[in-house]
This record gives structure tokens, sequence and C-alpha cells, in this order.
């Protein structure tokens, strides 16, 4: 039984939904349809306003044994913000103030709802830069730190974990806590900032969180490097990486798929050539810097193979190519059963695609890929067929087995949810295991918060 | 009890250090001895040389409910090494291979007894850089991702935190865990491996890291930059965080305390006006873009009071400013009582500096300060003449304060090892402190692993 009376007691009534017509966008992710759970039948959806609230609302659920299921913008695609079972959504939408770009300290200071577009426009306003680029602009702030979100733009500066620098959380049994601040260095006893992030909602719940910010560069350039072969492509990757110009973000994408996502939003691909391409996203200190670093950028994709080398220098120019990259999986998303975000050490990019080839080979099939190459991160996309066929499943595992062969991981980014914990065992010993399981009971003793979401 | 004989049978009867007079360095670390605590009378040194020989002494120790201290180099600064319960040293010198300089994936695998020097050798045979620069050489890996060391050479790229991609960890109970690898992103479950990080043994020994590798820059430089007010150095940083130019490390020292540490080492400090320097550490894709940057610098610099701009672009200078730099510790030890690794929000070091100069004023001394600026992180030193007059604890206390009341922390780097416990108070609420215990319990039940250190 959920204590609907209760929850309206903290939030109001206006901000609890218990009707079910009304709260289906509430109940799924972007998780394709063929790899998705089913969400449970009595699911109640809160929308706090502050940490306080959040608090009451997981000291009523503590008390009730009732599973929470914190939810951003439910643009995940593991099912992690899926209620799977009877229990309260908290849907942290109204915690969307940025509540500070901190020009002096290089800090923004932002509620947990705030949107990646929202952040991204309230930096640039301030004329500073928040580097990483986590695909979908809609994603939430409390959301990308759960997950530790990767994307494009994690070359040169990492990855969501490495701008994190404070945050406030409300603990399953309703402390809220305060951890980290406006600071580039500290070692204040453990870690529990950085345990938090990447924790995928089942240790706390982010309300707050304090990130480094960069000055603006003043130089910016976009390469679409075009290629006959994707092999060729791919194999440039850590010659790029060695070459000494470090880019912002080293993405591949199949021209068939880049062209889709083009399509899609009633847009052009710039790049008419090749089969495959590398976008190389370079900033620099002022234009000569740039123009160097395409120089040699240029240089080195040439020497591998590459048929056609574009340079978009406008603003304009240069948002677009991001943002038909960045929308890839709405596009994708029609077409496909299932995607995946193995991650390989970059200089086995090449292996892992050889993989790939030999999969799709193998089960008759065509396995269309994008990475975020620089990152040694690939994402394999599943034609609906291949599920169709029933084949989606020994598919998937043959993919997440190449890469674990290569020293990869299952998931670089976009993490376990509920529906990978199955694969837990191809990277985890059972120690490990039993530390995270540990470490969950500690910090939420009834099991109430993301129940079977990241650990078994 | 120790049980020795069983050591002896684990490590080789010549692994074991048993006598008093022989094991006088494993006792102590570089704590000064005004804030030191005493070692414990009955210590035995073991020396292992694998993964499975130190996991049979923690199984051993964990049998016996004895203490077990791990140590590196011992070039802590807070105790964090020294054995103050009878029990077992277990060195780690041994672990002293660089086993791979991956240049294909940019990566290193080092053992954890290598040295930050023996570490730097083998990356720069490689042609490659590892950017962090924790001061001391002589510290090893384990030591220095245990404590997540900083240094100079963090502003860019962070601290060794940032860099560590993959550990190998001997845990309390005996278990030999893996974690992470040669991958850039990794979301897999909690992130163990980042709680580790930090840690200050006593979650588990670190026996293996991987750790992130840089291209070499073709171009650097180093940049003395001369004032005659202290204050007026340390409000250039800000500025310089917002010009756009992002260099490698950002230093400001005293004059006076840099002249000593050169005299100490038998070199000379290259600038001889002003009374307090920024040492600028400048790296770039070549020569033209590190002379832009110098040029940028220098105007931010002038623009802001400074009377004289050196730039060094020979590799031996910038090394020797670099030597002289990273040895100030060593030359100020002997005229000081106490040392603190203070952080602030970078915006505030200006603040800071003033409160450094009122609480000096207040107490009649003279609190001379390095830092590194660029971090918000600074390193005020107490002379000894404060502890002779039994107010060096007193000064300390209201210098912690004084960083607190800024947004700041007690430790950036130093961690907080055994002499800073009662500061946790100021910096984490009783949740906090209570999960920290809860974490250190799930590893060790026993509570054998460097006992007294990092969490109350």
């Amino acid at each position: 039984m959920i204590d609907v009376e209760g929850l309206k007691k903290v939030v109001g009534e206006d901000w609890v939904i218990t009707q079910r017509d009304q709260m289906q966008t509430y109940l799924y992710d972007e998780t394709t349809p063929h790899q998705r759970l089913e969400p449970a039948e009595n699911v109640v959806v809160v929308k706090p306003a502050t940490a306080e609230e959040v608090s009451e609302i997981l000291k009523l659920a503590n008390r009730d044994k009732t599973p929470v299921y914190p939810r951003g913008a439910g643009t995940g695609l593991v099912c992690g913000a899926m209620p799977t079972q009877d229990g309260i959504v908290v849907s942290m939408e109204r915690f969307d103030k940025v509540e500070e770009v901190d020009r002096e300290n290089l800090m923004v200071v932002a509620e947990a709802g705030v949107t990646l577009a929202q952040l991204l426009e309230a930096v640039d306003e301030a004329d500073l830069l928040f580097p990483p680029h986590p695909g979908d602009e809609g994603a939430q702030v409390g959301g990308m730190i759960a997950a530790n979100a990767g994307g494009s733009r994690a070359v040169k500066y990492g990855v969501v974990r490495q701008y994190v620098k404070g945050l406030e959380v409300v603990l399953p049994t309703g402390e809220i806590v305060t951890m980290g601040g406006k600071l580039l260095k500290n070692n204040t006893g453990l870690d529990l900032m950085h345990l938090l992030i990447d924790s995928e909602g089942i240790l706390g719940i982010i309300t707050k969180a304090t990130m480094r910010l960069y000055p603006k560069f003043s130089g910016t350039a976009t390469l679409v490097v075009s290629y006959d072969d994707r092999h060729k492509a791919i194999n440039t990757v850590p010659k790029i990486l060695q070459s000494g110009v470090i880019p912002m973000a080293i993405e591949y994408v199949d021209h068939h798929v880049i062209t889709m996502s083009a399509e899609n939003l009633g847009m052009k691909w710039p790049a008419n050539n090749g089969t495959g391409h590398l976008i190389l996203i370079l900033a620099g200190a002022n234009e000569d810097d740039v123009y160097f670093q395409a120089e040699t950028m240029s240089e080195v994709c040439q020497a591998n193979g590459a048929v056609d080398v574009l340079i978009a220098e406008r603003q304009q120019e240069q948002a677009d190519i991001l943002k038909i990259r960045s929308e890839v999986y709405s596009a994708m998303k029609a077409h496909i059963s299932g995607d995946s975000d193995i991650t390989v050490p970059p200089a086995t990019l090449g292996k892992m695609l050889d993989s790939l080839d030999e999969i799709a080979k193998k089960y008759d099939t065509k396995i269309s890929t994008i990475a975020h190459a620089g990152d040694g991160n690939f994402h394999p996309y599943m034609l609906k067929e291949l599920a169709e066929r029933g084949l989606m499943e020994e598919v998937k595992e043959e993919i997440y087995k190449a890469a674990i062969a290569l020293g990869g991981v299952v998931t670089g980014e976009h993490g376990v949810g509920k529906i990978r914990l199955k694969y837990l065992d191809y990277m985890l010993d059972a120690k490990q295991e039993e530390l995270m399981r540990g470490i969950k009971t500690l910090f939420d003793p009834n099991n109430i918060l993301n129940p079977g979401t990241a650990i078994r």
C-alpha cells in the first residue's frame, strides 16, 4: 500500500499523480521496446520541489518499505528509472533552477532537474563552457551524475564524473547531506561523493550539484573526415590520440546512420563521400591554435586513408553537426531492437570492429555502429529483424563477450540499469558484488531506492 | 602477538625485519616532529613481492586480528602510514616494476611500489607524459593513489584520481580483486575503484595500477612571474583561470621560501625581484601555441601588478624550476613546526591570504606560504617558535576555520591520516561519518587495516 495521503501532505495535492493515464510518460525510459521491462501496476508519481520534501517522501517510504524510483528526464537506455515494482516515482522536474553560474570560481550550481540544454544555455550566457555532451540535451543533471554520463566531448577532459565537485543528496533514510564544494582538491575521509556518482539512483537522490566549468575556447572547429572503409576510419583513432593534439571529441559514424539522423531532423549531413566518417571537435585558445590542430588532424587522417576532410568553422555549422550526431538514437530507435555501449581499450577499436563484422556475418545481419571512438566506446545497433528471428539476445551476448575478450566492459556509459544485471558476472568477481550489496544495505537498509538496479 | 614465523613462511626469512634498530625508517613518515605521533613498540616489517603474498599476510593478520600498516615511500605528512599500534608494516618496495608503458592505448601499468621518479622516467622514455606531479618524486604509485595525491600540474587535467583507470587491490580479508582496466569509460555497478582511491590504506592494499598517459607536448615553457606584493600575485590567479589559457600548473611561492629550497639543493632560483612569485607551467601542441600562451599569461600578470616575467624554455631550466619548487618541504622541514594543505574555492584565494596575514598578526608570528594556487590549495607554514610558545595547534585551528569559512576544506591533498581526525567534524555531518565507518567495517570486519586513519 502506498501512502498517497501522506505524499499529498508532503508535496501538496497538485503534485501527486495517481491516475494511470496521466502518468504514462513516467513509466518508461528510452530503452527499445524489445529490451524493455514492464512497469508495475500500482505506481504513484510525486513531484517534490525541495530537498526537504524529498527527505519526507523517503522517510515515509522507508517507514512503509515502499519502493521509490528517482526519475530525471527518462533518457536512460537500460530501464534504470523504470518503476518495476509497485511504488513511488519521484520526478525531479521541479528542481529546475540553475542556482548560480560562478564566473569567478568557474563553477555552476544547478538543481538536479535542470536539463542539459538549460545548463548549456546558462553557462553559455556567462561566456563559459561545460565541456561534456551526453547525447540527449533533455537529460537532467541528477540523472547525468547518477549515470556518470559520457557522450562525446569526453576525450580531452573526461566524463561527467570529472566535473562534479559538490553534491547535495537525500539518503534513503531521509538525511540530507552535502558533499564537496567549489573545490578542485578535496581529500576528506572516504570519498562518498565519488561513490554516489554512477550509483544509478540506488544510494541516494541527488538534489543539487556543483560542477566545474571552463573558459570558453576562443577557437573551435569541427572536422568531418570521410572514409570509404570504416575500418580505416576506426584505425585512425589511436593515431589521432597519439598525435599530440587532443580533440574534445573523436566520434565515428556510419554514413547511412548519420544521414538517417539528419533526415529525421529535416537537416542535411554535410559530407557526401564515404561509408563512414570521423567527427573531430577541436578547441583551442585562438584561431591559429585551432588551425594548427586542424592541419595536424587532417594530415593524420589522410595518411590513414581518409578520402575527404571537411572543416566547419562557423558556430551554426558546428552546432548542426553536433545536433545531427546527438540525435542519432532518436532516428535509429524505430529501426532497431537493441543497442549497446561496450567500451574497449582505445587501441583495440579496430579489433572490436572486426568482431562486429564477424558477428554480423555469422548471424546474417547488419550491425550498424556509431562510436565515441576516442573513448573506445561503441554503440552497435541490432536491427529489428534480429529480434523477430529471436536472435537479439544471442547477438548481444556475442558482442559483449567480444568486448570483454579485448579487455573491455559491457557498459561504458549507459550503466547496468535493470536489464544488464546478468552480465555483471562477466566483469565482476563474487567478492566485489558482495561489497556492492553491502554498501547498498548500509545506505538503504530496507532496499527501497530503485531496487533491482545496478547491482544484484 | 604477531605471528612472525607465519610471516616468514609467506615472504621468506630475508624479508621480515624484527629488530627495532633495522626498522627505524619504516616507523615514521615525513610529518614534522611537532605534529608526529609515536610509533608502537612491537612492530614487524614485512616485504612481500606479490599480490598473493600480500593476501597471505592479510589472511594471517585477519585471523589474529593484528593491525597491518601498508607502507609506500613514507612521504606522507599526516602520519597516515605510521604504525601506531603493535602490528605489521607491509612495505611495498619490492613491487617495483613498471610492467608496461602501452603506447597504443596511452596507459601505464605499474606495480604499487614504483616511485614517481621511476614512473616519470619510464613514461618519458616512451615519449609520453604522466601529467600530475605530486611533490616528492620518491613517492610510490600505491601511496599516491591511496592518498589521491595532487601537487602541482593538476590545474589542467586534475589530480591523481583522474588518471587511475584500473587497480589490483588485496582486500583486508585476503581476496585479490581487479577493478577497471585500460578503459576511458566504465560504468559497471557501483564504482569501488573510486572508493579505493583516497581511502588512505584502510579498505585494501593497492598492488598494481593502470593509469592514463598523454602524448608529450611538443612545446612547453615555464614562467616565473614576480610580484612585490604577494596579494597581487595570488589575486592574479583567478584572472589566469578565466583567461582561456589553462596552464598545467599555477603555483605560488614566497620568495624567501623558494630561495631557501634552492640553497638547500645547491641550486639558484632564477628570479631576484619581488617578494613572491607565480610559477606557470605551460604546455601546447607546438612552439607557436606555447608562445601565444606565454604572451597571454604575461599580459594578464602584468595587468595585475607583476614586476617581472621570466620565461624558461630550455628543458633543463624548466626542470630546475620544478625541482626547486618540489623540494620546498625538504628545506622548510627544519624550520617549521607544522604545515597544512587547506583548499578553498579558487576565487577566494585572496581572502584566504588575508586571513593568513590576520592570523599571523594576531599571534605575532610569520606564516610563510606556498600554494598550488590554481587549485585553491595553500601550504601555510607554521614556524617552530609557535610550537615553542605552545600556540601551534591553536594557530592551525584558526587557519582551518578560516578555510572552512570560505567554503574550503582542511585537506586538499595530504589527507586525514591519523592526526586530523578531530577536524573531520568541521567538514562532515554525523551521518556521513557513520556511512564511512560502515564501509570500513564492510571491507575490514576486524578493523586490521591501518586502524585509526582517515575516519573515526
